[in-house]
């Protein structure tokens, strides 16, 4: 075994999840408990921690709050959306990362994000590579849009979709209390990629979830969309909608960026969402009563209703990237390989190098999708379900989340 | 003791709360129970239903769905907002409810909701008792807004509290994760009274709220506004606001309905809410990133985060409202009065005239509101804790609630 010894960095990068910290925890604890590695240092905003020299000593945090970390929702350490320039054309950033690797003898470094972070992750490998330094340098995935190319899923997909399909189940008995009809519109996250709002569906499966699904996958049509919201509430008296926040016509403009509306000619910057778009433009047409809601920050931090499995697969998957590097791999992110055993899911941790995932996106297979757009298909609803099982036993106090409270003592 | 045997009819009405059927199954359950009523009737959306002669026998349902509906959110039977004319004026649909009472030989009325609803349950039992029609009438009290006058607090607000305070929480997690500051606007329901935006400070006791919290107890001011969130955000590079949807200029015009606004001077209808309206003048002074997120239905519907002690109490309310009407009191509403015992917060149960609660408010007291109307003071904190107590056993399939699935048989 290639024996290396040394400190390592780690850095949380991107938009934060659920469980992006229980990732965290699985790399901290497994590298705090590995005799190779030298101290275990947590960088402040991701990168820009680096850059900045603003690195955090885990190895003086208390025990008992760092084991909170996989309840605590959003990057406790920070997070950044900084995007690390070609080194070809400008490498002071690298050498800067250079600097403060040897400045703290760094031989292991974590990065934890998605596609973007997986591209800094991967050029920090090929320039550390490069320039002869011994750093081995892992990706850990993490994501609520589940884009992440080469892995069956990601770290803080499932406590999303958790959140997701148990709030549309929620919203479906709210929306249907009184006997005057209501067109409800639930806005969700996803540029490019459905899955998040593919998981409304879910609810959908047990009888009280949306009625139409409308995803980033196909193209949008407003008069198909009125049609369709039409035929429903004219068959049931009501009607509930899930959209991605990425619907998009077919030049590619986002229905939530055109410019002309029902409301105003006029091209004034609208206030409110998609989802406050589209109630209008129904209401214009349908004169009934509408509602739209936008789930907004709530579904990637609603960390009372994560997923069980989640969460220990965010650990895993931290703690899989520390036992790697360790055993001498690098320029890898760690990857989800689904399997089954007599029926039951589980999840087998597996290795692609950095450059087959980075700038990738991965999106829901179109045979998953109803042919008419407006829903999902038997197999999504059979790759997500297992995702979302398990309740985690939250810490509370006072029947409030009690959240981890890190001492962040600097290096 | 005053006998009285005869069927009951009960109905929901008003907004849905988190736990308005646990009130339904203390009453169905009391009622099934009780020698004395001989049929148990759910009246389909409220009034309506009786008026509409859509009755559900009760007595027909498994017992183990009703035994769900605790944790069941939103009105199991329907619910309406159906104001009954005064009955000097129109005594029509007062001689249908007498026609519909006697056709089921209806001794029992109980009428769960708010204060309009307890103006309906006010002037049925009116209306019975002047033509000399044996009914008793008990009001069992609901509603997320906690305004209803002469009790303690109404169920259905606790939950929403505690949903509200968690929410709060896990923001705040969220919106703190970036090195580049951020100013978010959360807007919570309440349109006189701010006892659910109030509990947004539940989270800010714990470290973890709102900077600022605005509530229509006090008149806003959109300079002040602006004012404290520039300092706020100057101070600690961040802002995070909680504001009522009912927060409301000198005149009374609310800030969410004022026609002139930073970005459209034209009165056209602006989409999105409050909270989209206020993110925008903050971005439009203060040129920094800007969140606004509204909670909408979520506060009210999410069972899933429901307070055990709101759920129980709900549960009392209910069944008390039966013991007593069995026992021969009619005309009240069921109020709880608060206890400590050796320190510990518990609820008892008393009544009040209908005439009294009906068609009231309760807003928070003044002297609980900081003076510079930003925030709670400590006997609020100590008010609404007690109320958020408890975490429910949830029913869940497959990880997903699995709520009370009802066969509503017409009588």
């Amino acid at each position: 075994m290639d024996q290396l010894k040394g400190a390592c960095i780690f850095g949380q990068s991107g938009g934060p999840t659920s469980v992006i910290n229980s990732s965290a925890y699985g790399i901290i604890r497994s590298a705090l408990d590995s005799p190779c590695i030298t101290r275990v240092l947590g960088a402040a905003y991701g990168i820009k921690g680096v850059l900045n020299d603003t690195l955090y000593d885990m190895g003086r945090e208390d025990p008992e709050e760092l084991a909170r970390l996989p309840y605590t929702p959003a990057s406790a350490l920070g997070s950044c959306r900084y995007k690390l320039a070609d080194p070809e054309k400008d490498d002071t950033d690298y050498k800067r990362i250079l600097e403060i690797f040897k400045k703290y003898d760094v031989r292991y470094f974590f990065y934890n994000g998605g596609n973007d972070s997986m591209d800094t992750c991967n050029k920090i490998s090929k320039y550390m590579n490069k320039v002869g330094y011994d750093c081995r340098v892992m990706g850990v995935p993490k994501t609520i849009d589940n884009d992440l190319w080469g892995t069956d899923h990601c770290p803080g997909y499932g406590s999303a979709a958790k959140y997701i399909a148990t709030t549309c189940m929620e919203v479906y008995q709210d929306a249907h209390v009184y006997d005057s009809g209501m067109v409800c519109i639930i806005e969700i996250m996803g540029r490019h990629a459905g899955w998040l709002t593919a998981a409304a569906a879910l609810a959908s499966n047990y009888g009280a979830g949306p009625d139409l699904v409308y995803l980033p996958e196909t193209v949008f049509d407003m008069d198909r969309f009125l049609e369709d919201v039409e035929a429903v509430y004219r068959k049931t008296g009501n009607c509930f909608v899930a959209v991605s926040e990425g619907i998009h016509y077919a030049d590619g403009t986002f229905v939530s960026e055109a410019k002309t509306s029902a409301t105003d000619g006029f091209g004034h910057a609208q206030l409110g969402g998609l989802a406050a778009r589209l109630a209008d433009v129904v209401k214009q047409r349908m004169h009934v009563k509408v509602r739209g809601i936008e789930l907004n920050l709530l579904q990637r931090c609603a960390a009372h209703l994560a997923s069980q499995t989640d969460i220990t697969e965010a650990y895993r998957a931290g703690a899989a990237a520390v036992k790697a590097a360790v055993s001498g791999m690098t320029d890898r992110m760690v990857i989800f390989q689904r399997q089954y055993q007599e029926g039951n899911y589980f999840c087998r941790i597996g290795f692609l190098p950095l450059e087959e995932v980075a700038n990738k996106e991965k999106k829901i297979p179109l045979d998953w999708i109803k042919a008419d757009g407006t829903g999902l298909e038997l197999p999504f609803l059979e790759y997500v379900l297992p995702l979302v099982q398990g309740e985690p036993e939250l810490s509370l106090e006072e029947s409030l989340p009690r959240f981890a409270m890190l001492k962040k003592i600097r290096a």
